[in-house]
């Protein structure tokens, strides 16, 4: 893993911040490039499909945090022992992602009366019918989100907790004692420790 | 692969037919179970996370749709030959899927008002950003979605293709000729065309 690393994503964790965790992880220097909104427009045309995270690898522009994401996790030991394993792991992220999208759903929803209108389903149907199953999920997967052992899916996801909590406005985790100890595990994780400890503070 | 497999979806294409294409391709006979509309509520609370579609494979219920698939690509020799290579198919994939979910987006709107206010950006700055680039990935790459040859990726665009259609109103290949190129290289595998020869003719 003597490759060059540079991270291009706006200033906050959100996508970004998974990139951050697994590189951290693997205790992989990397450029951090931090892009202000006002720069975006200019920028924006020379990144693949026009989107950011963006990882260049040796120079080599790659995209698509899950894909990056499952990528590192491979180069780390974090991926499954099996093709049956790594089925484990993407059924339970593309699940986190389906939760993440809801939220985001309603977040991003610039029409205030809209937004209003989707705050009832979110709050009173989605996430109490996702959260417990994401809870039990990791409880029977021995305190993890897959195959009773740390994969880049429990990195990915307390990556984008934060972000995920200052969008509902509360802790996700909070009524969820197997979420909130996975989140706990990963945080203590040295390599994660140093990096959260010493990454720039934001909310999102 | 001598395993069972039971596929449980809405009797229509969209998320299930990826499955179908893959398990078709790989000449497995697979159970095609198509859940009716008035069903669902019932059926709902059986289902991990409340979704479809799910794949029963030897009685173990799997969910995700790509996740499933790219479990499915790595039996049939549709992955790639090495962890970049496989980069290159999910950043593809995930691409396709943020173009899947921004017609969605539109095309589920149930407030008409709404629904005619995301018409605009989705119809003349989403798709000619997106599309042009889409078709130049499969220009730069041979034909393909990624790495110069067939993958489990470019099964699952071209499975998909018909419900992005029917959702936008048009064959989102018709002026992108490497897309339209790699649509007709999918279907005519003969494995594929014998499917869609004799599947349940739906819209969507």
């Amino acid at each position: 893993m003597a490759a060059k690393y540079k991270l291009t994503y706006f200033p906050i964790m959100a996508l970004g911040e998974p990139i951050r965790f697994l590189l951290s992880y693997g205790k992989i220097e990397f450029e951090d490039e931090r892009c202000e909104r006002e720069k975006w427009p200019s920028v924006k045309e020379s990144m693949p499909f026009g989107q950011m995270p963006v990882l260049e690898i040796d120079g080599k522009k790659t995209w698509q945090s899950l894909a990056i994401c499952r990528y590192l996790g491979k180069q780390m030991g974090l991926a499954g022992a099996n093709d049956w394993e790594d089925l484990q792991i993407d059924m339970a992220i593309e699940t986190v992602t389906d939760l993440r999208l809801k939220i985001a759903n309603y977040w991003y929803e610039t029409d205030e009366a809209q937004k209003e209108k989707k705050k009832e389903p979110l709050f009173n149907e989605t996430l109490p019918f996702l959260l417990p199953r994401l809870d039990n999920l990791v409880k029977e997967n021995g305190g993890y989100l897959a195959n009773g052992k740390l994969s880049w899916a429990d990195l990915y996801f307390i990556a984008v907790l934060d972000y995920l909590n200052t969008m509902v406005g509360f802790d996700l985790t909070k009524d969820y004692p197997n979420l909130a100890e996975l989140k706990n595990k990963v945080l203590e994780i040295p390599a994660i420790k140093e990096w959260v400890d010493k990454r720039p503070k934001t909310d999102l």
